[in-house]
């Protein structure tokens, strides 16, 4: 059977209004992709189906056929466990006439003849529609297994080979088909083609809403997919345009280094919105040309003001708006004549307080002339390198290569107080707000190829195009870390994402297969964006998986463990040679194996032998420091010295991931300040931020390929 | 059979030096307790196991009876599903054939004869010795379940019937026996009356080990134990002596509001130990007397210096010790007879390095006195409301009311920093390093009466006696808050705490259950023991579940619910008549659901009503707020509002937990230093803590009995 008959059954259930198909057409169209189902026959009288049972192999089931009956059980429809002829012709009168009683209107087109499978283990594998990333695969343990436990995994589908396999290690049962008690194992390869036939199908077929075999039943040689449910979509999934990633960058390069702004609504009057954008675009230091417009014209903030974006003599390359939602619209088109590339949309009053019309007439204007839209609902944006600060907030300044971006505007503040307070340098921040057009896959695009941007973070509460995303986030963060925090992964949070924004709550289990799938460090705090953001950015990359924690009070050792543990970190095997120079070094009752514990009384030597010798063996790829504060060895000694070390390994053409967990009295916090400004992500009171930090790095560098 | 026939057969089989009890004796010891094991009978030739199968009802197991021969399976000394007498006579003949060939010299006993179970839901019920915490007794899935899922829980023996049946709900799969896809629940008394009669026999005959149940075979009516195997232990479980709790009150009251110090190896030589424990007596404001103790006599630090504790003319409550290791014996049992009630150990040299006998010596000699000893290998301890600073550090003077201890001088030294910076006042903080004498539980015993004391924060990298930590723990917990940081909980954690102090790793699992009843709130990390520790002095206990969110950022809204469900906090259904006075207050946009939603651009009145709505309102138990930097509501001016709402709340004897999310540009860490100062834990750039924050509170309060 060929796959275009797969999409004529498809197309005649649609034709007759139907959204779910009858077994036999679910039959079909997966026996058109080589799914292994039972062998069956159609048969029309009883004797044909003793017959065709006999073909199929006893034993066997008997199922009316008839699509107005979809739940066969609960209209006696079904005959289980037949193992002869005087059964099945027996079982087929049963079984139609019950049927017939339970829906006399229903149409009655035989009865199908089935194989049936053997025990064995059963999964359950199949394919959903999500509102934002479109085809779905799912992999589980089936019957109670996936009902109890919900133990099951995502993937995006068409799935690789590989990422199928990948699949049947992702549950929590995995064992349970590797083979328990001495059991053999299942057959992995078929269950891993299934996944990826059935991926494949639904990719072929985008009007299959729901696809479900369930079970599958594995063997050691082989599967049996027994039971096939397949339900159509009648709604179309309405993809965003999106433009091809030349103009994409062409766009955000204007955008984010412009050399000509327009403020339609610019203003005199402090406290306005347009009063504070031009002022911050002022104090912000911006060097290209700024042009405020006002119907009223004459000087705004010292400046000749346009009446109209159009009367602006030179090119405009992005035209921030703060006039009222209303009279949005018709700005955009004037900004459109004038050939301006970005609209930045602060004000508020679109979608996001159900105004939706007004929001879709104004990108249909944008649209028409090619402009990229920024919000609306934002507090702007910020580009360091240009000394832009495009907003009605304050004016920011602390560069750096953290590019950040937020759904909200609170989270948007957080970021800017964060980085000023914690010593995180940043490239931009955007406001996406409604992201009625600019999308976090623009800017991940845009940031791929920027050179002041090192790592990119995202505060997102929906993603507009899942696909988009995926796209543009699996390439980039190849090269650079992409840090995300969804909000709204829980039902009290997606409850409140959905009354903030509208925002569909997806589901999170998929999201959490699609970011990963995109190369993606997941954040699940505002806290962990922003730590991690900043330790991405401070941190090279480890070349391996060996970390060590060399430590001056045991205590914190065992914190440090315990919490390398718990972010799937490995603790490296000193090697032998190693642990004897540690031996040399620290007194008889501190410990060499991992954590090196250099003990609580040691003078500032010692701390700096010990660093030293790991910062030069190769054979250790990540340090972990935990500091014990002393009058021996106070914090800012142990600070300085660390960063000569730092500074000497790295001349000797050394460089590791190093973090530091410090305790003792308040004095640490200054050394904490004076190792981040040295590139040491360094937390004073803290055993399990440190290691979060490093494990980010790591979680970045394994998908990125860069661990070797 | 009598619960005396079950101690004899206990007895016999450790006369015969065997661990590892048969079948029948195992069977014997469970039905003694009640325990339904299937009817069974022993035969010694075919025709009596024929009559026997008859007896128990057909079909049947025939099992060897040998007590060399512990692996039945192997040694094909098992028949099962054995449905007539022929088979069993069949049967009788070839298993024992089978046994003898496979252990020629093993002496047979016969044949057990047992009733096989029916199929149902497969549990798991089983008992083991804990070396922390005794007898613990263990319930879970049976089969592939426990073994791949590790789906099992913990409670320490013996159970009440309560904690019995409260286990079959703490496992992932309890729907399973609750009954899923329309299937009845199993009976799930008769599996709680199995786990405590379990309980109770391990608790009654102390010589068991082990014991498992596996499986047991849960119906709708009753269960069936199909399969127990006993093993016994040789060694004797070595409880360390306690003394009565009035004795333990009596020494703590000396040792923590002494009327006179001795330092013992009191020293002028700066950098020394004695010099510094003698100048932080002094300079932290100790106003009783304080003698030092050193054998060249003369003055020590402007003080009097005696040649011996012995010499010192009054009463002397605590001894410092500030001498080598090898010289704390001798000089311990000198204060003994000077009738000392505690001695601090601050060297080092003992246990921690292998030196045991060392402090076994030591312990001797204090024991014989009545000493208690605290240390040794401690950094000192602080008790502020008598401005006590017996320690080597810096004096400490934050007084407030959390009392912490630390078994590790780094972390010890972590909360003196946090603490200082971080606004938390501290009534005491105790280093017990290598807890030879003084323990947790006589800290507890002590705090719980300590009118200075309202909450207890402790790190421990082991409990010496689990059953007198879970005892007195159960009891102050009830009243006071305890948080318990437990480092060495993962593998590499553990691997880190033997190396650091020999502590035995203790199954975590185990210290969870144990920890969980004795109502401790467990902190995961060092940043949580000591921002749990700060909001559980802070807050006010909380009346109820209702937790209320307000927020003038939507997306502080979303990231606040997320913290919410991720930590088990209720977001209250907002009445309607509060819902519409909300309504009144904030633009159409907001959201007056839960969250609230003011949104982001409302002057400080705004906020003030909406705060005090839910303040005044006995109907919400606790508030959440999450405040947006904004121009018109500056975070000064939120901070004050919000002091001022909270004043005239409580004049009006509305009184519950607030705590607050701050985000915005660096003013708002003032706020929160401002908040702190006023009871409400408040975060700069952070979502999760204050939420995790007011989560441990509710932990508290919910295990104490507090929220009705």
């Amino acid at each position: 059977m060929s796959r275009e008959s797969a999409r004529a059954v498809i197309a005649q259930a649609l034709s007759q209004g139907r959204t779910n198909l009858t077994a036999d057409e679910a039959g079909e169209i997966c026996r058109a992709y080589g799914l292994p189902l039972p062998a069956e026959r159609v048969a029309t009288d009883a004797a044909t189906a003793a017959d065709a049972a006999r073909e199929v192999g006893y034993p066997v089931a008997l199922k009316v056929l008839s699509s107005q009956i979809t739940h066969k059980s609960d209209a006696g429809a079904i005959a289980l466990g037949l193992s002869d002829d005087a059964a099945v012709r027996e079982a087929y009168g049963r079984i139609v006439a019950s049927a017939r009683a339970y829906d006399p209107s229903a149409t009655i087109d035989g009865v199908l003849v089935q194989q049936m499978a053997r025990p064995g283990r059963e999964v359950i594998i199949g394919a959903v529609t999500d509102p934002t990333f479109g085809k779905v695969v799912m992999f589980g343990l089936g019957g109670i297994f996936v009902e109890t436990f919900k133990d099951v995994t995502f993937a995006l589908a068409p799935t690789s080979p590989a990422r199928a396999s990948e699949m049947l290690g992702e549950i929590q049962g995995a064992a349970i088909l590797q083979g328990v008690r001495g059991e053999k194992p299942a057959d992995l390869a078929a269950i891993a083609d299934v996944i990826q036939a059935v991926s494949q199908l639904v990719t072929d077929l985008p009007e299959i809403d729901e696809l479900d075999l369930n079970p599958v039943i594995a063997y050691e040689d082989g599967v049996l997919a027994v039971d096939a449910r397949i339900a159509l979509r009648t709604s179309e999934h309405n993809g965003r345009p999106r433009p091809p990633r030349d103009e994409i960058l062409a766009s955000m390069r204007r955008i984010m280094m412009p050399k000509a702004i327009a403020v339609i609504g610019a203003s005199n009057e402090e406290g306005k919105i347009g009063y504070s954008v031009v002022r911050n675009i002022l104090d912000g230091g911006y060097q290209g040309q700024l042009y405020p417009v006002n119907p009223r014209g004459g000087e705004i903030q010292g400046l000749p003001a346009y009446t109209s974006v159009t009367e602006i003599p030179g090119e405009v390359d992005v035209a921030v708006f703060a006039v009222p939602a209303a009279r949005v619209a018709a700005a955009v088109d004037e900004a459109g004549q004038k050939g301006v590339a970005g609209a930045i949309l602060i004000p508020s009053g679109f979608a996001e307080i159900g105004e939706q019309q007004l929001q879709d007439d104004m990108i249909a204007v944008a649209r028409k002339h090619n402009i990229r839209v920024m919000g609306p609902n934002i507090y702007g944006y910020y580009y360091t390198p240009a000394n832009l600060c495009a907003t009605f907030c304050t004016p920011y300044t602390e560069r750096g290569t953290v590019a950040l971006s937020s759904q909200s505007g609170g989270v948007g503040m957080a970021i800017i107080g964060f980085s000023r307070s914690h010593n995180m340098g940043v490239s931009a921040i955007v406001g996406l707000g409604n992201k009625s057009d600019l999308d976090e896959d623009d800017l991940i695009e845009y940031y791929g190829e920027d050179p002041n941007t090192d790592v990119i973070a995202m505060h997102v509460e929906d993603i507009k195009d899942g696909r988009a995303f995926v796209d543009a986030a699996s390439r980039v963060s190849k090269q650079k870390p992409i840090v995300v925090l969804k909000a709204g992964r829980t039902a009290y949070g997606a409850r409140a994402a959905a009354s903030h924004t509208g925002a569909l709550a997806g589901t999170d289990r998929i999201y959490d297969a699609a970011l990963r799938e995109a190369g993606v460090v997941r954040a699940r705090t505002l806290e962990d964006l922003l730590d991690w953001s900043r330790a991405l950015s401070m941190l090279p990359a480890p070349k391996g998986e060996n970390v060590l924690i060399v430590t001056g009070a045991g205590g914190s050792g065992v914190l440090l463990s315990d919490s390398c543990s718990d972010y799937g970190l490995t603790l490296m095997e000193v090697p032998d040679d190693l642990g004897l120079q540690y031996k040399e070094l620290i007194p008889p009752f501190g410990a060499y194996g991992n954590p090196i514990d250099i003990t609580g009384g040691e003078p500032p030597e010692t701390y700096r032998k010990a660093i030293r010798l790991a910062l030069m063996d190769d054979r250790v790829h990540s340090l972990i420091l935990g500091y014990w504060h002393t009058i021996i060895t106070p914090p800012m000694v142990f600070a300085r010295l660390l960063g000569e070390a730092l500074e000497e390994a790295k001349a000797a053409g050394k460089v590791k991931p190093v973090v530091a967990s410090l305790v003792g009295d308040v004095e640490v916090e200054e050394a904490c300040r004076y190792l981040e400004e040295r590139g040491v992500p360094a937390y004073a009171y803290a055993a399990e931020r440190p290691v979060a930090a490093l494990a980010a790095k790591y979680r970045w560098a394994r998908q990125a390929g860069k661990l070797g």
